[in-house]
């Protein structure tokens, strides 16, 4: 049979190229580094999302929504955060066919701009923990584009909150990366993260603290995949955001912003995909089941039809693949390389017999189910097939992670992977040194896994890597 | 008691910008003509966007996502659609620090970065019919900004399909337009509209035929709600979208494109709201039902947790009001003022008596309730009130409306509310006469309710209104 990608040992850039156009997931769009979503790996962004915002909303925050388009001058008021997104603006500067006064950027994050709301929002501490979040696009400038990872225009939620005090606002913070970020990224994407510190030298540009989920591809490169601030009372003081306490004195909130993007897709395709496609965990993936007719024959299409109305019924996302026209092998290819957890092969043998091929993607193998009660029988398939990708991955990122003792090997470690070295061995010096040859710090955590709030503090190791 | 917002009555406009201040709907963004959508708004268009959604799923488009930026050159190729968006264009200049050598314009609509991925995805008749939906922001730089009516960005779904045959697109657009627009209009949003065909004048830029959906405010004066837009081969010539058929010959595509937008809340607060707020429509009110500790007495905020339990139980979206610091009576005011189409009041003697009072927004009535038996009974109710919010509209509608013979007549019908009158009488000479008046064509309809195949046959009949 041809080979459809480039396989992954080959070269994976080229692999993961290949699979976003082959499995029809993205393409790019004419204005530099920005991305068209196709309805396939849209499906799946859509997936996730409803996931994600289940568990926003269950943390207390609502949704609303900010504008695009942000007065430059607002983007100065807070010194560092400027500074981290000044080379990366899409600036308007003719609305309505007009030169405007005061360029406008199109947002790349919207902290300044819901904070000039907040200001508002915001007088007495009854109004506080104040929570939203929106869904939305934003821009940042993209030199080197690549498809879902880092693209000029991409799509995400931001959560903004603001607290009485800064031990409230520390636990939110944490909550939304366990809570929201890792229950999505485990529990829905079958990845498994690494939930730490950012270092002074890689935390986001206006924050006091950051906190991310860092995923490990199958090329040993990481990812991160979510990310959540404590940003102190910068904005705070840069939007003038002060509230009334119970004792009538005049205070300045403590607050968060948080967010996971598109890049999960990336995550997705790069953490479970074999050299046939991709492989999708079930709760994301458009359709769960694809039931395939082998080879017309009597009652064949009835009998699949059929199959997939149970499913339908079972609250499975089927479909129907009733394309005899085109050969079996062509279109089983083509399922596979998309991704369907499982297919149902159907011809007319098998109905005779009662007993259907069912290919699981996830393993790489068909079994043997009886049709009768098939459709009843698949929530725990797909649960089955959830739980074995999770396996999957954990044991490979297991495989690509080793402690090492020095910053030489961890450099060297991170040709193959992921290392993991003390803090109090690798320090800033060590990671200016990593970071001279394309290796940086990903997140810092503790042994005993609790968080980690003082990086100097013993037994705080730091995850270090190559990443995207 | 203080009057908390203008009388639509003495000043309907002023009235508009009062509730929507004051129930926390949206406010002015810093950027002229955008606007921040606060949550209590945003969860309205949560629901009415899930709603509609469904429906276009079920009409067979599947969601995707295209560039917010476009280059200039692409809104160029068809000639009548880049007259037709260019006063209106934001335009961004410059990007990453950096002066673009081609200018990239944010959105107005997708039409031409969408067709210039559909030349690419379209090559047999195979591929057609191609049905995508994007939900996306968009701007349209607005002088006169009015929230959610006329507003430089706003919120929106656009579909954008490709058929093989004329027919079939013609059938399609109004498919839409009947099936999700309307439907979503009428059974999410309790609002009767009209749905008919643009005048020439009326019509979208680049069209060949335009259909709306039309709504009737409280004030007499019209809201377009919805277009849904047949493209002929315009965009398929201009973009060079061709495809084989199933002769082996070379064709172009017939097309349509679909929009409807934030302004849809628009509509429902100029349609149901009165003197003292909102009145939400049950689907689409993110609170159906508020259960108001009237007084703290013995048992009174556990009775009223039981309930609200229950309720959410029967998948009604129930809160607790338990904030009895705060008067009831300003409690009352602001739960009106938002819309919440139940309320249940709770006192110490309501759970001693068993009956309680069921305030209904709709009906500005309060009916007493066994307890018994309330959560279960709540569905039925929250139907009801939908009914009734719809059944009110109409009739309010229907009085607001009048038949007329002669231009003249329009004209002053106009000042009132809506006027009917043969196209034949109006024609488009009346139709530029109307216009200089500020009254314009809203649709043309048959009186036998057909679609207008062709709007110079007998039995049609033009709409007439002022128009938001």
């Amino acid at each position: 049979m041809a080979r459809v990608l480039t396989p992954q040992g080959e070269d994976f850039p080229r692999w993961y190229q290949d699979v976003v156009a082959k499995a029809q997931l993205a393409e790019n769009g004419p204005v530099r580094g920005t991305m068209v979503i196709r309805p396939w790996a849209y499906g799946i962004w859509e997936l996730l999302q409803r996931g994600l915002d289940d568990r926003i909303k269950a943390s207390g925050a609502r949704n609303a929504y900010f504008p695009l388009l942000i007065p430059e001058s607002y983007l100065r008021r807070e010194a560092e955060h400027v500074e981290g997104f000044s080379p990366e603006l899409a600036v308007v500067t003719v609305g309505g066919g007009k030169e405007l006064a005061e360029p406008a950027v199109v947002r790349p994050t919207s902290e300044t701009i819901i904070n000039a709301s907040l200001a508002r929002w915001i007088s007495s501490y009854r109004d506080l923990p104040l929570k939203v979040n929106q869904w939305a696009n934003v821009v940042r400038w993209e030199l080197r584009p690549r498809l879902f990872l880092r693209t000029s225009e991409f799509l995400w939620q931001e959560g903004h909150t603001a607290h009485a005090t800064r031990r409230e606002a520390h636990e939110y913070a944490l909550e939304i990366l366990e809570h929201a970020y890792a229950a999505t990224m485990e529990q829905d994407l079958a990845i498994p993260v690494w939930r730490g510190r950012k270092t002074e030298r890689e935390k986001f540009a206006g924050a006091v603290v950051s906190w991310s989920c860092e995923g490990l591809m199958r090329d040993g490169k990481a990812l991160q995949m979510g990310t959540s601030h404590e940003l102190g009372q910068n904005f705070a003081h840069a939007f003038d955001i002060t509230y009334t306490d119970e004792h009538g004195e005049l205070q300045r909130p403590w607050q968060t912003s948080w967010g996971a993007s598109t890049r999960l897709l990336g995550a997705t395709i790069m953490v479970h995909g074999d050299d046939d496609g991709l492989r999708l965990p079930p709760r994301v993936a458009p359709t769960q089941v694809v039931v395939l007719v082998a080879r017309a024959g009597e009652g064949v299409t009835e009998g699949a039809t059929r199959l997939v109305e149970d499913l339908l019924q079972e609250g499975v996302r089927a479909e129907l693949d009733a394309h005899t026209d085109v050969s079996v092998g062509r279109r089983i290819v083509d399922w596979e390389l998309r991704g369907v957890p499982v297919r149902v092969e159907l011809g007319p043998r098998d109905l005779e017999s009662g007993q259907v091929p069912v290919a699981l993607r996830a393993r790489g193998e068909k079994r043997p189910y009886a049709l009768d009660g098939l459709a009843r029988a698949m929530r725990g398939v797909l649960e089955a097939e959830h739980a074995e990708l999770l396996r999957q991955a954990t044991a490979l990122r297991d495989r690509l992670t080793r402690p090492v003792r020095t910053v030489e090997e961890a450099a060297e470690q991170t040709r193959e992977g992921a290392a993991r070295l003390p803090w109090a061995v690798l320090g800033a010096k060590g990671e200016r040194r990593l970071l001279a040859d394309g290796v940086s710090v990903r997140c810092l955590v503790r042994e005993d896994r609790q968080t980690v709030d003082d990086p100097d503090a013993g037994g705080v190791e730091a995850i270090v890597a190559r990443a995207y």
